[in-house]
């Protein structure tokens, strides 16, 4: 392995060199927001309404703009993606003692909202084509461990009622979205999206996130546009919005003086002044997506040159945000991962690897599992590499 | 009561005209934060830096400044108060089925955060001399309630394990809490404190949140400081707080690329960006603190001279933030109550009634309790009114 990096022919190299022709010399990080819209002017305008909190009009704008930008009915602001997705599966129904089917290809935030409810997560596999839930090993899978009791998806094995399925649009790339929705309904299963990483990701010209009863979005700082720390969530159902509305602002009854709440509930409210940031940030969508889509094929042109490694492309009738760059190793080279992530790491780009595979984490290690052959073998194939748009304007 | 209210003389015409006095003709809010300091200065820096989100320095001078100001030693910055009071309460080893005390006589997120451990709500009485826990009756009610079993104060009635007690500093007036340190420490009852509205607030010098194991913090809109949203936890205990700060990082443990998490955990740190905010009000708060007294002062003038209301006032020994000014109505009067909470709003002075009393909620009418005669009397007759300090810089 010395010998391969020490070679300045050998793939880290390579990679390292591809990176390095893209974006230039230096430090660069794997994604960096970019501040150079309204984003000043509006938190300054914020401050001086001194309306900074849970209350306020860039609130009310942002969830607004998001509904125009994705197409969904309804938005509700909160106060990271953790949150949305947790309130998302509360109000699909998911109660104590469910499962809930989740890609473990992902984030923990995925199991972690499945947990606060409760609930059991309930590993199953990913396709190699979009990253995202297979809906043929899913399909197949159902029909053998599962059955419907009383319009109920039941796990024969455990007994336990199979009440969501959280499929995720891995960095940006959307999943085979109609074909899961299929399967989720005919096995009386609630779909609901975690879009965490999708904004501005279409699938069929139809924005991720919006397929599902419910869907969650999030504008960490890492992520497309951000808002410091902050999600929604999504859906087209008037009943579920004013429900989730109410559920995140701590089940307060509307009255000019007095503090009646009728139900346990959170306070996930998106203050007005993550709220400011993210009203400009919404602005500037248009221009960082198409900035993305210019850093793909600037990278494009590079790795096409590069054996054994493919950078990774939306599918047809998918449009991705491109969020995070991807590189896939061929199953031959995959052995070369640690050498390209300590090698471009120690040259200063930011690399690395997808997630540590949740069902393989101390706290989701005993919960129930599809196999995950196609997961596992991309856990060991996947890096991400500097993603930022700044370099580009 | 229409008679009433149509005499100028009656007393909520002279609640209405002593309000007016100190804080002048016009709509007034109940409380309003002030942004004069570098508020401005310190988000520009901060969206300049692009470390808007969950890692920046703001948020390690945050709470470096936070136990700098309450003699802490540690303070760790999360979402909001709510969530420090959930994570608190699972460090203090709260369970599932535990049960906690807490003062019927507080904000719903009290009762909440002990939801979210799946632990139940026990509500007990405050004193009218703090408007919190009292500890006479919490002696005399674990007394006869509980019995200690293998190191642990159990309910006899339900057979649950007593884990928690929260002593709540209502509106900033410090509970007597070395009393209910010493009387939970003697039934092996773990304290944490709900500090929420009490940061400037101290018991013989020491700062409110900093007696029991853990304290939680809130800096919502209408705290005396506010970071938009967000809250603290407190602890002298350096093992609870590396736990504290991983619980609410995702439980992510250290590695240049790897994603591996070794519980289940929580996304409830600050952003950079609120705890910037905060950077800048933490400078202003002993200027803050000073107005509130001057304001108490003002208003204490005017009280003085109304018989049958008593504007509430920092016990000896301790110090009040003063972050509500209050009125306790004598018990005689307490029909009064609704005619000066309408006559005030009506006249653009916002003042509010004490919080429905936690036990009548819908969520919390089943949960356990002490006799609560005194909550239930206060809450008849306290109102909060105009609080703000903007008039008085």
């Amino acid at each position: 392995m010395i010998e391969l990096t020490s070679n300045k022919c050998s793939l880290p190299h390579k990679v390292k060199d591809a990176i390095k022709s893209v974006v230039g010399q230096g430090q660069v990080n794997l994604h960096e927001p970019r501040f150079d819209g309204n984003e000043k002017a509006y938190l300054m305008e914020c401050l001086e309404s001194t309306f900074v909190s849970s209350v306020g009009k860039y609130v009310d704008e942002f969830e607004k703009s998001l509904c125009e930008f994705t197409g969904s009915k309804y938005a509700i602001a909160v106060v990271n993606g953790t949150s949305a997705l947790h309130i998302a599966l509360i109000l699909s129904g998911v109660e104590e003692n469910d499962e809930v089917l989740i890609p473990s290809l992902s984030f923990v935030a995925t199991a972690n909202a499945v947990s606060y409810c409760g609930a059991v997560p309930h590993f199953i596999d990913v396709d190699e084509e979009t990253l995202g839930i297979s809906n043929n090993s899913l399909e197949q899978y159902l029909s053998e461990v599962s059955e419907q009791i009383d319009g109920k998806c039941i796990n024969k094995k455990t007994g336990r009622v199979i009440r969501a399925i959280v499929p995720m649009h891995t960095f940006g790339n959307s999943v085979a979205i109609e074909g899961i929705l299929k399967t989720a309904n005919d096995h009386k299963i609630n779909l609901v999206e975690d879009a965490a990483e999708s904004l501005g990701s279409f699938y069929k010209g139809v924005h991720t996130g919006t397929f599902g009863l419910l869907g969650a979005l999030s504008f960490n700082g890492n992520k497309i546009i951000t808002t410091g720390g902050g999600g929604a969530i999504l859906t087209n159902n008037k009943t579920l919005a004013t429900k989730a509305k109410h559920i995140t602002t701590t089940a307060k009854l509307k009255h000019q003086w007095n503090f009646k709440h009728d139900q346990v509930a959170y306070n996930y409210r998106m203050p007005n002044i993550n709220a400011a940031l993210g009203c400009a940030q919404l602005e500037d969508l248009p221009s960082i997506l198409r900035n993305k889509k210019l850093l793909f094929k600037k990278y494009k042109d590079k790795f096409n040159t590069i054996e054994n490694i493919n950078l990774f492309q939306e599918n047809e009738g998918t449009s991705s945000n491109y969020w995070l760059q991807t590189l896939v190793l061929d199953k031959s080279h995959a052995h070369n991962l640690d050498d390209i992530l300590k090698l471009t790491n120690d040259s200063g780009y930011m690399t690395r690897p997808a997630w540590n595979l949740l069902h393989t984490l101390q706290p989701y290690k005993d919960c129930p599992r599809a196999s995950l052959t196609v997961s596992k073998s991309l856990k060991k194939r996947i890096l991400n590499i500097p993603s930022s748009t700044y370099n580009f304007k």
